[in-house]
This record gives structure tokens, C-alpha cells and sequence, in this order.
């Protein structure tokens, strides 16, 4: 039973495979009118993976398997599948195909919305979308809290409970930190970065540090796009895409360094767990962890542009010859309070985080509505962030996730930015990472993450992986005492 | 029944797309690594396709609406889907696995035949594989020759009669004219074709030359690759590949032209075929009229560089300035003959078919045996073009068609001269072609081309197309014709 369920996956994997492919080509490379006809093989292929996931073939395989198995990942692949199975067979399939048809309807609408900053649009969809998750959420089951359900999708085994206790000690920290700065004497000069940077430069210059980082172009391209992402088609191909502004060199160069970490975890899973579920990041959040690490902690660090600054300068236009490297470091760290999430800073972006996780918890929670989230949303920029917007283009409707129906999506960012300062602190430990950085080396840093985190796929959930590693659960503290230290430094507070 | 076959044919086209998709994907962006894996999303697919095209559902379709359907494009379809099912259900299962696996084993020992320059590796695999293909006309039937029924999977309706007669009226008349061109005191210089070009203004001028023939960028794009072809995803997205060499730009920009023509005939099919079986080309031979026509007729006439020279030279290295028009034409125009199919020129091109052609029809009827091959091959060269190859590198092991099975499918390219030759003659008659193409304004030959031919995909034959066309049959008079003009001026005889 272990052959024929091993070649199930396989077939799985092969549609995923396709499709992975279909998606990379879509956000890269397809000319407008092919898209149409494209958009019908996604569904073609997406049903016929739904249909094995919640076939009674599979669900056979799973029974006998996940727990009588002496091979360590098809049982551990079979408790993966039993999930997906669960997930999908407990929605009515009249249901779960009404869903999909509102979750594509509602993601234009969203875009129209947004270009008009019209969220009365948007509200009707948001209205059924938070009424079917809330509806899938009891389907599903949860212990205490309703939302847990939905963050069990993006994050196993986290709950509201954790989350709630762990951003309201981050979310006091933060403030207080981001108000210090407001108040700093330090001026730091952005229009330094604002200069010309032909394209072709900026993707030298991202190549040169993808490879510096250890992504192995035997194994991925870089690509242009226009939201950025890393994809995994398999192991011996993980892409990564990134967009150029000119007149912006920052979105590329650290938006490559960002997709390059994901894409470091994808090409450094155990090879063994190829053609199985297991073979992908084990969750959204240690997925974040990971490119989050590689941007903010190891690429926004002084000890990295000591060494990188002279390759910055011999392939950037002589324009930025004099900038010094202080102001320059400074330049790129610049914290103020912004209001699009996407281009907020490594200090705010937590907060952006803090207030959408409130909002959605409170949707499926029943304790807020649909109609009031412009207003809450400007409310809780006010609060947090001391900016006001002044329109729902530059508030509610800034992204996609809850128009796509992705709720209990959000906190992973945040948790991303919290695993990777528990990870660092350890690997500090074991690696004089210092020293490594400013060296420019990073093998020993790429070797330690697969070692402790990129190998072991799905094998681990996130929290059991956080445990191996650092001994401790959930502890923002390590975040908080990185952005304190770094912060105190560079705004003299 | 209608609605259930359309599904059914909309399910197979969905993944004949994800495999072009792929297929495109391996040819120019791949990174090596993703390659084995990749291998098998193909088995699988492929296998998927097979499973559809020769199940008892389509069989059932097949029967009960072939005939009877009042919708035409259902019963061309019918019967289209009739034929792959006869030819792939009257071959045994195991026979197709057999072979399948077969033709990839040998395409790898070919690669390595071809590079040690040593036969011997080759030819016990071709000659399994040409057992099997005499096997499988044996299967398929015919009703004269053997094989004709190889040739009906490239050329349905072709004949080796048909064949042999035209072939042996044009190989006549182009030996004696190679031979009084070799007699020429007209000498032309290559050299002058021989600097260097960079990439990036070749695939400028390319891009340009595309968009003025009518090729559409928004169902399309151009990329570079190491075997140049063009390939349908879908109508609304038909790629360009071409291949670039800096020091002889002639493979670039004739290449793609060539692959432009393919693609706009891929383009220009009616929408009314999508994801049918018919939504393609007829057939190699017509398929090859359409990129030969182009490459040939048009982009190597006199007319066509008066108009874009000045655009060649304003894109052109400096280098090419002072290279007069007429010299140019003339070395873009050189007859010579030599070893390598690919890289013939326009006369002699066919002459190479030939060889071919007599080749494999006399080993798919046990004339010849395999082992002889490349002494017979060695000793037509010298009969048909007067040149003898050194090593078989430069001789039989040149193409890969053979090694993958492909016994029929040489005979397509010169149809598709022969093809193009006769549409020339009756467009000649419609449109002041001549000045057209003076203009540079290609629209009206192209509205021609997709009137005429584009339009139909699959719904008409080859020589149904022909006949609807000219109102002959296959006629090699005008290719002759045609050559004999334009040698005769260049080569003053």
C-alpha cells in the first residue's frame, strides 16, 4: 500500500508541478491574450488535485498508513494528507465551488475598488467571504477561539490566545520605541536612495548577492515581476522574481534578498521528501522567518554593507559615489511611520500587522462588521502608528488578502519577524555571525539554517521546529531586543 | 453527446497547453537541475493525453458523431480524433511503452554518436527503431507502399508515389543548376556576413521585423533558446524562439523570421477551433510553407532589403555601413554547397531532403539495412551536391529526427517549399506583391495567408488546402521556377 500511495503524491506533485509552473509564467512572462484560456487550465489542473486529495483512494491510503507505517514520511505524509482531506471533504462541495467562484469575482472587484478607493464595492463580497470562512471555521472545529481555525491554515498549531498575548507585549514595546524616535534629533536623508539606477545594474548587483547568499542558479532564475515572489517547481528548480524602480534601488536589491531567503529554505529541503507534501516550508510564518532574516536582519545590518558597500559602488551609477557608508546605512533603516504595509519599515511593519490581525479576529469573532472596517482601520493607524489615512485606497483596500478570502493569514508576517530573531539569537550561539557577515560568506549562515530549519520540510510544524531549535516557545522578546538595540544605535536614543 | 465530447476535448487541451508550457519552459528558461523531475510532469501528462485519446468514452464520441453531428467543427473534430485513436490503439500497449522508451534512450545515445562522430553507438537502437516503425505501418495499413503510412502522420494524403515523382523532376532541375551556379564567375563574399552583431540590436532588429510581418506581441513573445522553434500554448499566446550568433547574425534574424512564420499561422487560426483538435496546422508540410515562405520568398528577396536595409543599418554595428545593398543581397544569397542540412542554403536545402527521403523509404521497405547507411548517406552527398562528408558527424548523424523515431517527417520540409512556391504564384496573382513588400507594409500578404490558409487549422487536408488554393495538385514546376529566376540574376547564368 506504501508503493501505490508513494505514487499518488507523485501524481499529485506532477499537477502541483504544472501548476507551479503556470503561475511563475502568469506573474512573468505570459503575453496578455494567452491568459484567458490559461485560466482554464489552472482550474483543469486544480480540480484534478482536489479530487485526489479528497478521494476515498486517499483517504484508504491515509488510514492504513499514518500511524501503522514504518517509513517515517509516508506516515508523516499520510497525517499531512489527512489534514487536506479533512479540510476539504468537511466543506460541501456545493459550497467549496461557490467559494472559489466568489474568492475569483471579489479579487477583481478588489482591484477596481482600490483604484477607485471605493470600498462600498468591496463590502458585499467581504460580507459572504466572512460568512463562509466563519461557516468553514465551524466545519473545521477549534478548541477556544473561532479564529483559531482559520490561523491553523497558515500556521499549525498556533491560536489566538499566543498571538494575543505575544503582539500586545510587542505592540507596547514598538510604540513607545517608534514615539522615542519620532522625538530623535537624528536626521536620516532618503532622497539619498532616490537616485537613477539603471535596471540592468540592480539585477547584477542581485545576482551577484543571491549567489553570495548560497542560492544555486543550477537550481532557480531570478525573473522580473510586478508583486514579487519565490515558487518551487521542485527541488532542482526554485525561482525567485523581483521588480525594478529605477528611481528606487531599494524595492529590488532587498525585495530579491527577501525572495531569496524563501527560496533558500525551498532548494534546501531534504531531498528525500521530493514528490511528497512534505517537500515545502512547514508554514507561512517560518517560511516569513526565513526571508525576513536574510532582508532585514543579515542585509540591513551594518557588518553586511561594510563589506558590500565597495560591490555596491562599482556597479551603482557614479551618483552615489558620495554618499559615506554611515549615511547610507542609515538612509536604508530610516524608520517613520508610513502607510502602505508593503513599503513600511522593519520597526512599523509589525504594527501594520497588529492592526489587521485585530480586525480579522474581530470579523469572524462576530464582534465588528464588515461596513465598519474602514473606519477601525484609520482609528488603529491613528493608535498605533500616529498617521491618519485619508482614504481607503491608503487604508482597508491596500491588499489583497481578504478579498482573495485569506483570513488569519496576516499574523504570519509578524511571527516571521519574531521566529527569526529567536533563530538568530541561537545561531549567534553557534556562529560568530558578526564576523561572518562582514566576511561576506555566508556559507556557514545558509548551512545552519538547512541544518536546523530548511531540511526538514513539513516534517516538523512550526512551533515543534522553535521548540528543537531554541528550547523555548513563542518569545517576542528577541525581536524586541534586536530592534532596541539596533534602533538606540542608529536614532541615538 | 456534443457538449460531453467538447468537455472532453477542452480536458485533453488543457494538458496539451500545461505541456507546451512546459515544453517551452525546458527549451529556453529551465535550470539544469529542475530537469529530471520535470521529465516525468511530462510522463505524466503525455500519458494523461494518451489515456483520453484512446479511451472507450472518446471511441463512443467518435462514432456517434463523425458522422451524424450537424455541427461541423464537432465532426471534423470526430473524425481528426478518429485517427489518433486508430493509430494509437491498433499499436499493443506494451509495444508503445516499449518504444516510447526506446526513442528516449536512443535521442541520448544519439547526442553521443553525434559527438564522438561514431555510428556504431547508433545503430542497434536505430535499428530497433526502425523495426518498430515498419511494425507499426504493418499495423496501420496503406495501401501501395509501406511507407506512406509513416508519411500520413506527417503529410496526410502524401504518398510516396507522389513523392518520387515530384522529387526526382526537382532534383533534376536543381542539380544542373547548382552545378552551372558552381560554373559561375559571379563570386560573392560571405565575409562580409561575418561581424560581430551584439545580442541585444540583433534581437531588436528581430522584434522589429516581427511586429512589421503581423505578429502579435500581446498573444506572443520572443526568447532565446539553442534549437529555435515556435510553439502554441494557446491562440491568444504562440512564442518565438531564436538563437543568437554575435558574429553571424544571419542565424538570428532569418531564424526568427522563419519562427515567425509558423507562429503567425498559429496566431491566425479561427477562434471557433480553440481547444478543439483542429485549433493547429494542418500538417509539417504546410506548417513548413508558412515559415519557409517567409524566411525565403519574402525576407531573402531583393524588394524586402530595399525597404529595410536603412532600418538594418540604423540598428547594425558600424562595421556593416559600408556594405552596398546589392552586395548583401547576394551574400545573403549564396550557394554553396555543404555538409549540414540546417545550415543549407535555399537551393540546395531540398537536395539534402532528398537524400533523406530515399534514405529511410528504402529502410522502412527493406531495401537497405541501417549498418549501410552511412556510406549510402556519404555517397549521395557526392551524387546530389558534389561534396563528401569527412565523418559521419557532418553525415548521418547530423539530425535527430531518425534517432527519435521520426521515419516520414523529412519529406515535410521540402513539401513545404514546394507548398510555398505554388501559394506564392496564386498570392502573386491577388496582390502586387512585389510592391508590397518594396512598402514594407505586410498586412495585406498576411490577411492573405490567414484568409487562404490561417483560418482553417486542421478543418481542411494539405492537399485539400492546395487544391482549394491553386486548383492543382502538388506541383514542383513553380519551386523550380521560382529558383531558376532568382539564381539565374544573382548567379548571372
Amino acid at each position: 500500500m506504501e508503493k501505490e500511495f508513494l505514487q499518488l503524491l507523485k501524481d499529485q506533485s506532477a499537477y502541483e508541478e504544472a501548476l507551479a509552473l503556470i503561475f511563475w509564467d502568469l506573474r512573468t512572462k505570459i503575453p496578455k491574450n494567452g491568459v484567458d484560456q490559461r485560466s482554464e487550465v489552472i482550474g483543469f489542473l486544480s480540480q484534478k488535485i482536489h479530487q485526489i486529495s479528497t478521494s476515498d483512494q486517499m483517504k484508504k491510503y491515509i488510514d492504513g498508513l499514518k500511524n501503522t507505517s514504518q517509513n517515517e514520511i509516508v506516515r508523516k505524509s499520510a497525517l499531512d494528507c489527512e489534514e487536506e482531506y479533512e479540510r476539504k471533504s468537511k466543506i460541501p462541495d456545493e459550497e467549496y465551488k461557490e467559494y472559489i467562484m466568489l474568492q475569483s469575482k471579489s479579487e477583481s472587484v478588489w482591484q477596481e475598488a482600490r483604484e477607485k478607493g471605493d470600498f462600498s464595492l468591496l463590502q458585499p463580497y467581504l460580507e459572504q467571504l466572512v460568512a463562509y470562512n466563519k461557516k468553514f471555521a465551524e466545519y473545521w472545529g477549534y478548541e477556544k477561539n473561532r479564529y483559531d481555525a482559520l490561523l491553523h491554515t497558515y500556521e499549525p498549531g498556533m491560536t489566538t490566545e499566543l498571538l494575543d498575548q505575544v503582539f500586545s507585549e510587542v505592540r507596547k514595546e514598538l510604540t513607545t520605541l517608534v514615539e522615542k524616535i519620532n522625538q530623535s534629533n537624528v536626521t536620516i536623508d532618503p532622497s539619498l536612495m532616490k537616485q537613477h539606477f539603471p535596471k540592468d545594474k540592480q539585477e547584477q548587483f542581485s545576482q551577484e548577492i543571491l549567489k553570495r547568499m548560497g542560492y544555486d542558479f543550477n537550481a532557480g532564475r531570478l525573473d522580473e515581476t510586478i508583486h514579487p515572489f519565490a515558487i518551487s517547481l521542485n527541488q532542482g528548480d526554485v525561482r525567485v522574481t523581483t521588480r525594478y524602480d529605477e528611481e528606487d534601488f531599494r524595492m529590488a536589491i532587498f525585495g530579491t534578498i527577501h525572495e531569496g531567503g524563501h527560496a533558500l529554505y525551498e532548494q534546501n529541503i531534504s531531498k528525500d521528501l521530493a514528490q511528497t507534501p512534505l517537500s515545502s516550508g512547514t508554514s507561512m510564518g517560518i517560511h516569513e522567518s526565513q526571508s525576513l532574516f536574510w532582508e532585514n536582519f543579515i542585509s540591513r545590518s551594518e557588518e553586511f554593507w561594510e563589506n558590500h558597500y565597495d560591490l555596491f559602488k562599482s556597479i551603482a551609477p557614479k551618483s552615489f559615489e558620495h554618499i559615506e557608508l554611515k549615511d547610507f546605512y542609515k538612509a536604508i533603516n530610516e524608520v517613520k511611520p508610513s502607510y502602505i504595509r508593503i513599503e513600511a519599515d522593519e520597526l512599523t511593519y509589525c504594527l501594520h500587522i497588529m492592526i489587521r490581525y485585530e480586525l480579522e479576529k474581530a470579523l469572524i469573532n462576530d464582534e465588528i462588521e464588515v461596513k465598519d472596517l474602514p473606519e477601525l482601520w484609520n482609528q488603529k493607524m491613528e493608535d498605533y502608528l500616529g498617521i491618519r489615512p485619508t482614504s481607503d485606497k491608503e487604508g482597508v483596500l491596500q491588499d489583497i488578502h481578504w478579498s482573495a478570502g485569506n483570513f488569519g493569514y496576516f499574523p504570519s508576517y509578524a511571527l516571521g519577524y519574531m521566529y527569526a530573531a529567536q533563530f538568530y539569537h541561537v545561531m549567534k550561539k553557534d556562529l560568530d555571525v558578526n564576523t561572518i557577515i562582514k566576511d561576506g560568506n555566508f556559507v556557514a549562515i545558509k548551512e545552519w539554517l538547512s541544518t536546523h530549519i530548511h531540511q526538514y520540510g513539513r516534517k516538523k510544524k512550526p512551533l515543534e521546529l522553535l521548540k528543537d531549535i531554541t528550547g523555548e516557545s513563542l518569545e517576542p522578546r528577541y525581536l524586541v531586543a534586536y530592534l532596541k538595540e539596533k534602533y538606540s544605535k542608529i536614532y541615538n536614543i
